[in-house]
């Protein structure tokens, strides 16, 4: 930026927008009047933030709730033949281990989000964070997603079988152990939603306005 | 922001930046310095759109490659009994008629959403069609990862089989069939990946800088 300056003597006549600033006097520019306008941009992305913090909460609380429900997931049949013992554990179909360690994994890191969706809330103005929120949330949900849909697809084999490629369905025998992965799958699609809501939110907040 | 004002008989020395301005001066900003740098911040922008437009045409072949390989995945064994001919297509495995239908969704969606990109690259400014893709994109992509887990996890199955639940590999027999549905699921996966770019760069397009 540069500013001429004029001489003592010659008389400047200034056509376009300086002529607010008369002679003799202390010209000074007001830049708060921005202020009041940031100030409530500030308080609408501090109450995004804190929903945010919320919903993360219970994110984190279903995502490692379908975790758990479907690791503890076990069934005996109370009969037993002399060579073999019924049993049903989440760890006979790779694609329940696959959603139990996934999972653990969106847990974890949701636990480990919360720290930064509290900065988002010190400082509604900060963008780092909330983008890094957002990349990291996006990851999470396609891992949380895969999680679900393919022990989703799992669970309704087992509810229903396929007679055309001779897979019975295992559920009329092991009816405890199929309750309990679809209430883990159910659980693990509301962190789905969840997720959509909080990487909505993120964008929202972090256009400008 | 400096400003020498050079007398020709007087020496100024300015201590602070409002002496700089001396009486009978006409003291003007120039506010033009921002614009250069806005255009910069545009042609990045634009340049962000122009590769959202590239890849959102590679997520659309993707996406619709994978609902019409899994639509026309069908396999008719050579051999069949007096009662039975072995057949196999998609529509036998709800799963993969679930992934047929979605595929479909999300490469229409894709479709339609290619005006909306073209926007983007003409006003690299605009923000309501930026938000309007990356929420959509969301949506799409959660469509998008659960029609390709849960095929997945169906592709898996069929492959390996599963001696607890006593579920029989069919690949042995239906190879082709097999084949043409686990290249559908790569390809649906490739949609996957293309549409976390893309949320990510919608993301950072829309921050504030």
């Amino acid at each position: 930026m540069k500013s001429t300056s004029g001489d003592s003597t010659t008389i400047n006549i200034p056509e376009s927008r300086n002529k607010t600033v008369a002679k003799g006097e202390t010209p000074y520019v007001r830049i708060q009047a921005a202020h009041p306008m940031h100030d409530q941009k500030g308080g609408w992305k501090k109450g995004i933030s804190i929903f945010d913090f919320i919903l993360r909460l219970g994110a984190t609380a279903a995502a490692l709730g379908a975790a758990i429900a479907m690791g503890s997931s076990e069934q005996t049949l109370p009969f037993f033949t002399q060579f073999f013992q019924f049993q049903a554990s989440y760890d006979d179909l790779p694609t329940f281990m696959f959603f139990v360690i996934g999972m653990g994994i969106v847990g974890a890191y949701l636990v480990l989000s919360l720290p930064f969706s509290i900065v988002t809330i010190v400082r509604p103005h900060a963008v780092a964070p909330r983008l890094l929120l957002l990349i990291f949330d996006t990851l999470a949900l396609t891992l949380n997603t895969s999680c679900a849909a393919s022990a989703a697809a799992i669970v309704y084999l087992a509810h229903n079988g396929n007679s055309d490629a001779n897979w019975l369905a295992i559920c009329q025998q092991f009816g405890d152990f199929c309750q309990q992965s679809s209430g883990a799958v159910v659980s693990a699609f509301v962190a789905v939603v969840i997720f959509v809501i909080l990487i909505l939110m993120s964008a929202s907040a972090l256009r400008k306005v």
